[in-house]
């Protein structure tokens, strides 16, 4: 297999690699820092551009403060719950367990509070660093479209480092503070951690609520009172609520989703950590830290996928950003084939007196089908091509140029409802290829794994996948943040009155910026799917189940309640947007009725006061689906026990997924619905069938937006709370 | 327990009972054959009102031809498959099982034939009922409310009784060929039937999905063309999709829901059959004959409730119904008490020499908790209640006076689609107290039936719970099917220009029915859980499995599918809906513009070719998710076997319960909150508000009367082809 290399290569390779095998330990962190270092390259870099107009500052400085007053309350807001919770658990453990009880509950609650901390850090982060970026790139469009695009791109990859490296500093830190600190038995230490992936999950559900909430109700608000009764297009100065809708942008896609795949990010190392520890009779300390150290190699190749993004002539954004996923999706391969070769390598090492295998050595093995690195470098595969996998899938079904989108626009010819219907049938169309691909995946890694011949080598083998699906993460995560920071820059274009030609460069990254912003939901979906499976595993682990028989009644109703419990969150998380814009538009009429310069453009309307009603709206919004999607599997784990729970879970996970990607894909056709008739199908703008259209999207922007992402953090909140409360369940 | 009622009472019913025990096998048949006889007084009340106008006759001709050419077609296209789907079954069985694979296949064909055939008969008389009692209904609007409302009413008796009657005889026919023809052992016998219940499956599936989307696409084809683009009302007779609206109502709720219910019924007493024979030991024969001799007590309940059915003055009709239903809740209570006495009873018998227990004695006995029959009495006592629940929570969902139709009235008068979002917020809240009843029902009976200290007693408690819920589906067959014969009563009057008292009368009666037809969606819900959850249990016996554990890959992807079936299939009928609607606007603009003078009333339109358009777009649309329902269980059985199908079967019952759920009630909360909006409230008819409201509506169509009512057929199909098919899977 690797005799199509040059030998030189492989030797250098080799060379590069071997000297690091002393310190597996640190080899993660020591990426991480790097990776942080490059970061701030990035960084200074986006500061080095222009500021722009005075007009374009003060409106990116209205956003500015926007934003920090939501995320200051916001956070305030979780830190109280999170204290809260994180006490409680203590409490919880120590009560029920005595003394041992209160040294498991320091550990579950310390690694809560840190992983509560790294994510939201990781959220305002996110935020801070997409309400600088938004002036750079409107600035950068004056200069043309590459420049904008690298802008945007790079500011988005600022954030993507610091995610996935404190991720990876985080669990690196607790691991290193429990091996030399407490001087545990590096098998014992996953466990102990699971915390921290409990106190993501919970931090996450929080900001990706709050945030989908006020930024949906700002949206939804704003267009109610602006598109439909004042008749004044999107942005426009003179509607009160833009600054909220702009700050939506930021609170809620950047803080949010940076959140949410920071907790993906997390969950899934302490899953493969914790399945990782089956194997240590065989892999010893590489197997545990094989998610890691990968994880790490992940960021390097996202990294350099970034810097391949640039757009050549004829060419449009998206296709130069697909261009850089590719290249990252091999790099990660290659990683994984070496990190597979030198880690999780059983052929027996040579008797003494020969010379123990060097990485050239173990490369070579990979030929060998009696090797195990083999089967699990093909399930790590599985993972990377399931990833590819999604953003077609997504592309498929929101894209304007299938199927899809162009039967909805051709529906809404003939009113608003039979756009809703066909939207609602291609929504629930599309979870038909997203199960498709994750069943594959899973079926595929877990025979690849049993292959190997193992213990555990099949669940193992989901394990890898799962670490390949979100190898590429860095490179998501930043054509993700692109889209904020893209339709920020151009709504500071538009309310700048700026020339047509920078607008025309923002429009289009915008139009690319709603793309990525669609495939990363959808690859959102697909790795909480996998991941979520790896939690299971690690939960019956951990609460001493072998099997969780649906066919026992409290199991059964188990399952029964965690299917409700999705659709309920659901109702929750949508009717909050509907209240919340509620009093935006309430809001923004008395604005219209008691100032009535401001349609004229003579009065300045008051977009603070817009601002702070979005904010406690949204806050005051979020609480109760959050204290729902905790409270629901603590009590059927109370009431019914341990296999209840994991019925809950699993239940749970299977609707939550089909119905994020339901409310996802439904919400993105609907928007480019009606921008596909909007480029002039159907009647274009302000036909008949626009209208239908702009029902459709508005229609969709709880869903996309609000619901489907924060049901991502829910499934995972459930792994993970039900995986750090699992010994009380038992 | 029974030292209240006088001894008198307690002899006279020991009196009446007892001889019955000595012919328990026919006791069943005979009460189904007396109630047909009973179904030919009520239908001879009927044959005796009047026929109208020559006007309304006409109308009616019209209808009753649409609705037997549709049928005759459907059920044409519905036999091939069914002959196709036999002797394939019949075939594996005898391919994979030798020569005695071709008994099994016989046995399991000969029965899927049966039920196939019986189900296709209650649909047929259902749909040929409700043809000439629309016109006798209209008519006795003449003499007032009750007059039309006893007509309606009893109409809907003929069918109620017919199907419940014909699914007795069916299971009772069986029971008694293979016992007295074949010679078969009494316990063998339950297993050898399971054929029936997929047969009735299949039909009910192909007429509900048939029926459903005829209906709905005539009426959104109707409407969208009729009152949105040509602004005439509803049921005018200057649009040419009038009579394909009003046969929609016929073929679609009338004969589908007829079929639904059969198998509802059949399912259950299979499932319940199945589980009797694992307490063959304790009660012999009358464990298993129990379902069937409640049922048939069920339905004498139901026949006297329908006579109780009277509007008093100043009430509403709807005030009477529900009258009408706590009389045979209570009566089937009475009977249950009397049942479980008498057949479920396991004191010891007394010692040689001391006369047998009298049905006198094991009344008294029902006052021990030793008594396994007072448990089970619990437990059917819970699936009563359960039935009541499920009535009162899907009124408060879809009322009007309650809060969540007003919510989304309310929503409507900012716009389309804050009128959408406020309705699927409320359509999966309504799935949080749907899912709660259940499993208070399911987990109750099961510990009512863990009491009795018996081997399986838990599972019998709930089967117990099952009859319990469905021994009223007498009365609420009868109240669902008066829903469409009014509806329809009311298109005649105003098709006929008859004067305005009649459409006062049938105005209120229509209005009466819509609710009934949405309660009884609930009630098909719940019931659908509970039956589905019984067939389970038989399922697992049938192919040997202990536990379907949800930790093992394969299990977890069935699973999955199974959730995501659902999903698809749904998509599948909204969109064929949709389609099928296409169609049928284009036919109408066609007659418009090709006849100019339809709309002044002097062409009369070409009532016919919508009508036969609407059939032949129904009848290709209903294929391809009825064959998706059909091949997924059996795929994933074929392929990962028998645990994993349990895990398909299981998730997708737990799904499609939820998912039809919200369908149903959303779609009849939005219908209602039109209604609302129509009486007066935010602006009244025509204003905005209304629009929106209209918008809602009709997205709720196939949601409410295609893909939901298919649902409920889905979860049973899936449960009785796995059941029929289970051996293959092992």
């Amino acid at each position: 297999m690797l005799g199509s290399l040059p030998a030189h290569v492989i030797h250098q390779i080799s060379f590069l690699l071997s000297p690091m095998s002393f310190s597996l330990d640190v080899f993660a962190p020591v990426v991480a820092v790097l990776g942080l270092g490059w970061s701030f390259v990035f960084w200074s870099g986006v500061q080095r551009g222009g500021n722009g107009t005075p007009a374009m500052q003060k409106v990116a400085n209205a956003i500015r403060t926007g934003s920090n007053a939501f995320v200051r309350r916001q956070y305030k807001t979780i830190a109280i719950l999170t204290v809260i919770v994180g006490l409680g658990m203590t409490v919880a453990y120590g009560v029920t367990g005595g003394a041992e009880g209160w040294v498991k509950g320091y550990e579950v609650g310390g690694s809560f509070l840190l992983g509560a901390i790294l994510s939201g850090v990781a959220g305002v982060v996110s935020m801070i660093v997409a309400t600088r970026a938004n002036l750079k790139t409107a600035d950068a469009s004056t200069h043309g479209l590459n420049a904008a695009l690298r802008m945007a791109l790079r500011s988005g990859t600022v954030s993507a480092i610091v995610i996935t490296a404190l991720s990876l500093l985080g669990i690196s830190g607790l691991y290193l503070f429990y091996k030399f600190g407490l001087g545990r038995a590096v098998e014992t230490i996953p466990v102990l951690i699971v915390g921290y992936g409990f106190g993501a999950s919970f931090v996450a559900l929080f900001a990706q609520l709050g945030g989908g909430i006020y930024t949906k109700a700002a949206d939804v608000g704003a267009d109610l009172v602006g598109k439909i009764e004042a008749g004044i297009p999107e942005d426009d100065p003179r509607n009160p609520a833009v600054i909220a809708d702009l700050v939506g942008d930021n609170v809620g896609d950047c803080a949010g989703r940076g959140a949410d795949l920071f907790e993906s990010i997390s969950a899934e190392n302490i899953g493969a950590m914790v399945l990782g520890v089956a194997l240590f009779p065989v892999f010893g300390l590489k197997g545990i830290l094989f998610p890691l150290v990968f994880r790490a190699l992940g960021l390097i190749a996202s990294i350099i996928g970034v810097y391949t993004v640039k757009v050549k002539k004829n060419d449009s954004p998206m296709k130069a950003m697909t261009r850089g996923f590719w290249v990252t999706a091999i790099l990660t391969t290659g990683a994984l084939f070496v990190c597979s070769a030198w880690m999780l390598h059983d052929v027996p090492p040579p008797p003494e007196g020969v010379p123990a295998l060097t990485l050239l050595d173990m490369l070579k093995n990979m030929g060998t089908t009696q090797n195990s690195a083999v089967w699990f470098f093909f399930a790590g595969l599985a993972g990377v091509l399931t990833s590819i996998a999604f953003v077609y899938i997504t592309d498929y079904y929101t894209g304007k140029q299938h199927r899809p989108v162009q039967a909805i626009a051709k529906a809404s010819e003939t009113g608003h409802a039979t756009n809703i219907i066909a939207g609602t049938a291609i929504g629930m169309e599309s979870t038909g290829l997203t199960v498709l691909a994750v069943c594959v995946a899973l079926f595929s890694s877990y025979w690849f794994g049993t292959q190997t011949g193992l213990d555990h080598g099949g669940i193992y083998g989901t394990a890898v996948a799962t670490m390949g699906m979100l190898a590429v993460v860095g490179y998501v995560l930043a054509m993700d943040m692109f889209g904020p920071i893209t339709d920020n820059a151009g709504g500071i274009v538009e309310m700048s009155k700026a020339p047509e030609n920078m607008r025309l460069v923002t429009d289009e990254l915008d139009a690319c910026g709603n793309t990525t912003k669609a495939l990363t939901k959808g690859y959102a979906v697909g790795s909480a799917a996998l991941a979520a499976f790896l939690l299971f595993s690690a939960f019956l682990e951990e609460a001493d189940l072998t099997v969780v028989d649906l066919a026992k009644v409290e199991v059964f109703i188990g399952a029964f309640l965690g299917a409700m419990v999705v659709f309920f969150f659901t109702s929750l998380a949508i009717r909050a947007v509907g209240r919340a814009a509620g009093v935006i538009v309430e809001e923004v009429r008395r604005q219209f009725r008691e100032k009535k310069g401001i349609m004229e453009g003579r009065d300045e309307p008051d977009y603070a006061a817009c601002v702070d009603i979005a904010t406690r709206a949204a806050l005051k919004e979020m609480v109760l689906p959050g204290i729902v999607a905790v409270l629901a599997p603590i009590i059927v784990g109370v009431v019914f026990r341990a296999e209840a729970a994991a019925g809950l879970l699993m239940v749970g996970t299977i609707v939550g997924v089909i119905l994020a990607a339901y409310l996802n894909n439904a919400g993105g056709a609907w928007d480019n619905a009606k921008k596909f008739i909007e480029g002039g199908a159907h009647g274009g703008k302000r036909s008949p069938a626009h209208q239908a259209a702009v029902t459709g999207d508005t229609v969709g922007d709880p869903f996309k937006d609000t619901a489907g992402p924060s049901l991502h953090v829910l499934i995972k909140l459930f792994s993970t709370l039900t995986l750090a409360l699992a010994t009380l369940f038992i």
